[in-house]
Parts: C-alpha cells; structure tokens; sequence
C-alpha cells in the first residue's frame, strides 16, 4: 500500500515525532493544527512536514490544516503501528533490564512479553512481571509467545551468535544496543542503536573547530 | 573552520560509521581503502560516502582511494573528537546503570567523571568507581570536574527540572534518554534518544500495509 519508493529514514523519525504531537494535540480537544505548528512543536520547517506527508498522499484541507485524530492514525498506519507488537529483550543486564521498564514501549504498542539470558541465576525468575527464559528456549517460546521483534542487550561478544538464533526462531525485526556490527540475512530488518554515536552530535556542534 | 553550512543530521551518524570502519582498517595495516570499502562496510552507497565526505573538502586520491589513518583523523577532528569529553550522568537506575557500564563511550574519547542522583541510598556511593554525588552539588562538581556533556537518564517527570540545572551549571550538550520532550535555551546543543522510535523504523518496514 504504502512503500512504493523509498523513504528516508529521517523522515519515518520525524513522522514518529509528528505523530507524539498530534496525539497530544487531540487529547487537548484541538480541532485542526497547521503543518506551522507541528512544525513548531517538533523542532523543523513548515515545509519539511508537508514534504514527509507528501511522500504518503494528500493529507489536510488546503488553508485549514489537518484533524489531529485523522492524521495521526494515518502516520500510526504508515508506522506500521495500527497493531500491538510483541517484543522480546535479549540479555537482562542493567541495560535489558532498563529496557523492560521503559514506559514509551507500551504506549506505542510494544509489549514486552518476555526476556532471554543464560545466567542460571536469572533464568525461570522474573523481572517486574516479565518471565527470563533461558535462550536455549527460543525458538519454542519465539512461536508460543508470537514474538515479532527482538532488542539485543547482550554483550558485544554474544551479540552475533545471538543474533543468529533470533533469525531461526523466524523474528524477523531486530534492535542491536551492543556496541558491534552485526550481520542478518536480506529479509531481517535490522537497526543498530549506537550509544556512543549520539554523543557525536553532540560534539560535533560543540567542538572547538567551528 | 568547518560547518559553513547545515550538515544533515544523517551524514554525521554516517561519519560516525566511516570512522569505525577506517580505524579497523588501519589496525588491520590496510594502506588505502576505497569509497565502495568503506560504502559496503557501513551499508550505503559510494555516492553517499563522496556526497558526505565533500561537505567537508577534498579528500583522498581519484582512482586510488583515502589513507584510512588520514581521513579517519580528519573525520574525529569533524566531529568534534579530537579531544576527550567529560560526561556526567543523571539518574542511578538502572539505565543510567547501564550507560555507566556501556564500554562504547570511552573508545570514542567520551570519559563518563560522576554520576548525580537525589535518592540518599545512592548519593555518596561509587558505582563502579564513578562517584554518585547529589543533585544539589552540580554547580560545584560541573566546575570541579569540567563537567561538558550531561547524560540525562532520570523519570520524566523530574527531566525538565534536571535540565534546567544542567544548564545553569554551564554545561552545553545534553541528551535526553527520557521519554518527554525538554526545552532548552537556542546555544544549548540538546538530542533526545528516543527508544521506542527506534522500534518503530522496524514496524515501518515490517508492518503489514506494504
């Protein structure tokens, strides 16, 4: 339906933006926003927003503006976000077990419904609710559970081994936070989280070569 | 000397991967690399690699390639790391846990100093070997320790408040780990990650619309 040319990976983070502000902009009763005040409140252009939306249709009543609800379920659709997914943490170190608190997941629709390690002493507990399992049980509870989408918190060292055996248990969306290069057949998608990474925007402004 | 005009945000994340690539090259004694190397190690394209790399000078030899040493000094100085960054990180839970542990930060020069935190538990405690000092001692320590890049990993109800703090203390590049949206002044360099967004460039390609 959608996808007919490729889209830039900035504007499907922008979309994501969008949508935040749109929902925040029904629940205040606001009737119509301008592609001005998304534009504001999302920190871009006036004409970047029309440009993101022009990728996916007509949207909006020229010299109107656009319904909050009507687009943003229209940018939740394109998100692929119309359905709950079920997600799986990977490793519950401090950063898995971060993770499973983060708050943002299930607003969007992301559940966690269950973690993976090989430390004896974490599996068969829990961790707030969410059963650990051992990872040599991945691939029955991958299809028991309907697990869609993985976050790999392991360490650098495992992650592709780990990565490997998301792959055969048949998830096909994967979130990599170790610090490491992994490699997934062509059909898997696949995006690295780079801690360090967003430190350099940073410094990239603040240096003192500028 | 650099930034004469606006980089896009995704060609510093690309620079970010280039350089990773050309110090592995160069451990690896590699004497030249190509743009099509360097495009299929980091996943684009070698157009892309010259577009990015031209907003900054000329670079390399035509028909022969780039010294990886060279260019991937001149992309650290780019970027702003040509020098060490002092980093602070608000909140003790379990991410702030996490980053403190996360070993990607220091390969890039990014040295995490102290950790600040209100819960009396915490405060006063060393999490392995960082010092967790209290909220109220930020002007003081930021001097002290010259303190430049804040990690703000604290609930998103205090996250405004914290940043507020952050900026009176003098420290200007800030990210946002918490899921809210935080205000800052125009010369204060702020980047929120957001986590669930990161989620959804999986939904966008896997959903079920395309």
């Amino acid at each position: 339906m959608f996808k007919k040319f490729k889209i830039p990976d900035a504007t499907i983070g922008r979309l994501t933006a969008y949508s935040r502000f749109l929902k925040e902009a029904e629940e205040k009763g606001i009737s119509t926003v301008s592609s001005q005040n998304i534009a504001e409140a999302t920190g871009v252009t006036p004409a970047q927003v029309r440009k993101d939306l022009a990728y996916f249709g007509e949207f909006g009543t020229r010299g109107v503006g656009y319904n909050p609800k009507e687009l943003y379920n229209y940018i939740m659709k394109i998100l692929g976000l119309d359905k709950k997914w079920n997600v799986a943490i990977f490793g519950a170190g401090n950063l898995g077990t971060a993770l499973s608190q983060y708050r943002g997941f299930l607003e969007r629709g992301f559940e966690i419904v269950c973690m993976f390690d090989t430390d004896p002493e974490k599996v068969g507990k829990k961790l707030n609710a969410i059963d650990i399992f051992h990872l040599d049980e991945l691939k029955e509870k991958a299809k028991e559970l309907n697990i869609e989408l993985a976050i790999v918190a392991v360490p650098a060292q495992a992650a592709q081994e780990v990565v490997n055996m998301i792959v055969e248990a048949g998830i096909r969306g994967i979130i990599n936070f170790a610090p490491v290069n992994i490699f997934v057949p062509d059909n898997i998608v696949l995006r690295r989280v780079d801690l360090a990474s967003q430190l350099e925007y940073l410094t990239y402004y603040l240096g003192e070569n500028r």
